[in-house]
């Protein structure tokens, strides 16, 4: 994958050369660079209703990847920034292909479905298909997975390593129409900024 | 290990024989089985303190390795149901032992530090010591890394599997002093759970 609108804005200033706010792969992250990354990537508006910065948080994600590339790592702190860049979710994280399936890979929010099938639920759509699911309403979704009976919309893109897909990033929110289409495409971007920099080499 | 505490008492339920509240292997959790999972391991006492059941943690914890026993899914959702078993938590989580250095792992809260050194900090140094470590106030601890600037007190358990420590689980409190030898035992036992179901056999 290419070049995506994850490098415009406010996310150059982790691309620029010179220190960044995150350490080299030969000094561990201090804490005040942690802090800089922990800036919710999402700005209130003045009617009230909040929109999230999808390139900064894409930026952010790739800073992740700086001192360790590994998947586990990676994930882990992405799903953190989700989490709290992305206002009313109550689920955000990633499902790993293993065996055919899907299984629970790091996330935020409550214990969810350790198995998804392929074709099953949207998680299991999103994979069958190789395309994002938006989903305005999940229990209109034909063979929706209640995890967690707070869902009520989601938004699952699929993530691709090597030659096909390797998991999927899954946000839910218990807002019904929670997403719209640049909430889709913004979490496309992030999902790409992790595609680019993530390195998914040792799963089966 | 052999058996610990974590069979006594309301534990119990979770390992008698005929239909338990999570599926076997065979077929995916129902909403109504993960819904039971989610009760909260803990209890508010009549003077207003509220105290978490170690031993159903632990029990829930075994039960989530039913389903799928690899360490991703099992540790990804024990984070979640420790984060809501454990009243006035702000992370808590895992790192893994990799390349003779802890790496993150699944955690809930805020986004953690990647790479912790053995012997640097809480951390580090229950894996050095191979010892559960209980922290009241981590700012007067030598060494300590700042991961989250709100982390106030911290408790820390080394994970064994095969003929060694294969990681950590890590639990912060915005709190002074919020845990007590209580905690420290009933960590343990989680941990010792964890140890018992969980298979780290593709850990390197």
């Amino acid at each position: 994958m290419e070049r995506t609108d994850e490098t415009h804005g406010k996310a150059k200033r982790a691309q620029s050369p010179g220190p960044t706010h995150l350490a080299h792969s030969q000094a561990p992250m201090r804490p005040q660079e942690l802090e800089h990354l922990r800036e919710p990537a999402h700005t209130q508006a003045p009617n009230g209703t909040s929109s999230t910065d999808y390139s900064l948080l894409a930026a952010q994600v790739r800073s992740l990847s700086e001192e360790d590339a590994h998947w586990l790592p990676v994930l882990a702190n992405a799903s953190a920034l989700i989490m709290e860049s992305v206002p009313n979710l109550n689920w955000a994280g990633f499902y790993l292909m293993r065996d055919g399936r899907l299984v629970l890979g790091p996330f935020q929010g409550k214990v969810a479905c350790v198995h998804i099938e392929v074709g099953r639920g949207v998680c299991g759509a999103a994979v069958k298909h190789d395309e994002t699911q938006l989903v305005a309403n999940v229990h209109e979704f034909a063979g929706h997975i209640a995890c967690d009976s707070a869902s009520n919309s989601e938004v699952v893109v699929p993530i691709h390593a090597g030659n096909g897909i390797v998991g999927v990033l899954d946000a839910d929110s218990p807002l019904l129409g929670r997403f719209d289409e640049d909430d889709a495409r913004g979490l496309e971007v992030v999902a790409a900024a992790i595609e680019k920099v993530a390195d998914f080499s040792d799963l089966a």
